[in-house]
């Protein structure tokens, strides 16, 4: 259940409130605040996967939520008025403040006017600072002087996202060898999402389209197999994605009956099969039902353990 | 300090414990330990954070740290086998578990053998279900039956990605009038990581390099200005980039030396500079020292503020 960016423009209504420089916000449902001195991104994600869990009643919109995303948030004046409005709104807040007065702040202050809270990251941060026997800088990701360093990982996750662009629906398969990570599919079974993701995460993807009655590229069967990875899916909803996608490309009615027809869509499928049984070392990926994270979570479980072997499966990286 | 995928396989020994099924590491550092039910990306994201007030001592490999993300861990069984991993191994534990059981089960090993453990989502969702006055369902993502709905946003979201990779780097200038943003800046600003970065937000975004004495696509100036953001960097920083891009193209010492010889970048930058100047509706955002997620958030900020106008700049989205 993912927000749209611009969907609270058709639900708010913001009214000016002259006497003040706040502005009442006139909406439906619960709001959450999210607080943080960096980008936000790890209150929304931790928020994201929360409400998760109320999928059951978020669905119908039994129970309508609204988050706001604050970020950049490192002084206290800025702090203490968002918790005055989230007060105004009846709504909760979760936060991450790195400087601890500023975290003190926001608990005070929420205590103070009832304002439901949550520090997301406190409590790890100081089981890690124990963990390590080193205390926490203290200081937000964009503090004066803390500057992002050019480390070999940035300059190689850009590489990887590089790549994969280039890389992307079959393109310049001269190139397979270079790739850590080779998807295979029919149409619209998420390669290229999916390879956004995973290059976005450092690796390098290539990603091959299987259409029924096009060669595969030479060079896909030439590369270790162990890195190519099949995509399937069940055909009834691969068919309403396609007709989604033709829809949306403005197919005329042939090209898209071709296209999303069930029994195109199963034969294609067969056929994508048949490829994937003469290549029993490549391991085959049900993506039906799938969001792309988590597809590229067992992607990447199957990329590692097969790395490891001996070893219990997991992704290990060093700090 | 993120870790790359492979770098455990530098200065870990897995060594067989002929015993029983588990294999101990020899390892320097201390061990972070990741459970989740699900993808595992919300543990890592957070414990990601949660290192970046460590980096004074990660840098330099003082404090050095490996992390193990153990993810699709939805039995007891695995669980503690896992746990007695840590125990083992001296590491401490941050898990997300959905089912009520499993958590405390962990919470319970964790205490009986020993190992520092941190719920990440626990306090969070318990605070959303107080605030909601709905139970959480206790539900992995991928429990049997509950799967991940083909929702508009999904649609959505694969349409921008796909949008944007088809506008990298200038491509298909016709359409920058379908971009919800368009990045502007010289080579090696990180438009096209920060592109991708955006689009999977679900947001479509263009990206049009400038380049010094190659004239801008028309349609760059017929778009609303409000949509358009300049990035800048400085120049040092700029060439050290450039250095490392001319080296892994293998660029012949020629060509090296014109795009990343100082005068040049310098040259190039004030060029864009005076575009940015001739076009005040763009903000320019210096990217100096920011990871490309910080970059997003700022463009994110402005162009949700310039939409919203007169209410507290924030974000925000409906479930
Ligand atoms: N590299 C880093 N260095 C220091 N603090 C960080 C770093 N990354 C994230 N943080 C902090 O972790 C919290 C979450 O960051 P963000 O996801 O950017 O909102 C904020 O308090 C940030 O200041
Ligand atoms: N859409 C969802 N529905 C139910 N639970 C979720 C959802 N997304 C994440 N979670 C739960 O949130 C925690 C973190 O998820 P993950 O980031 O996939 O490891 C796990 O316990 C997941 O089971
Ligand atoms: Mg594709
Ligand atoms: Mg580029």
């Amino acid at each position: 259940p993912v927000g749209s960016p611009d969907s609270n423009a058709n639900n708010h209504a913001w009214l000016g409130n002259s006497g003040n420089d706040y502005f009442m916000e006139v909406t439906t449902g619960k709001q959450i605040y999210m607080v943080s001195d960096g980008t936000g991104w790890t209150a929304e994600h931790s928020v994201n996967a929360a409400l998760g869990q109320f999928e059951h009643c978020l669905v119908d919109r039994g129970c309508p939520v609204n988050t706001h995303l604050f970020s950049g948030i490192d002084d206290v004046e800025r702090l203490l008025e968002i918790i005055k409005q989230a007060a105004k709104e009846g709504a909760m807040l979760v936060y991450t403040l790195a400087d601890p007065s500023m975290a003190e702040s926001a608990r005070q202050a929420c205590s103070l006017w009832g304002v439901p809270s949550t520090d997301v990251l406190g409590p790890i941060t100081e089981a890690v600072a124990s963990h390590l026997g080193v205390s926490p800088s203290g200081l937000p990701r964009g503090a004066p002087g803390r500057n992002f360093a050019l480390t070999d990982e940035y300059f190689r996750r850009i590489e990887s996202v590089e790549f994969t662009i280039k890389q992307d629906d079959g393109a310049l398969p001269q190139n397979l060898h270079k790739a850590d990570i080779i998807l295979a599919g029919v149409s619209r079974t998420g390669k290229t999402p999916l390879s956004i993701y995973l290059a976005q995460k450092g690796y390098k993807v290539a990603n091959v389209p299987i259409v029924m009655g096009v060669q595969l590229p030479k060079t896909l069967f030439q590369v270790d197999p162990e890195k190519v990875f099949g995509l399937t899916i069940n055909p009834v909803v691969l068919q309403t994605i396609r007709r989604v996608r033709a829809k949306s490309l403005g197919f005329g009615t042939e090209a898209r009956s071709n296209y999303s027809e069930m029994d195109y869509v199963r034969e294609e499928l067969e056929f994508a099969g048949k490829i994937f049984a003469q290549n029993p070392g490549w391991p085959v990926i049900e993506v039906t039902g799938k969001a792309i994270e988590e597809t590229a979570a067992v992607v990447l479980r199957l990329y590692h353990d097969r790395k490891q072997r001996c070893s219990m499966p997991r992704i290990s990286k060093r700090y």
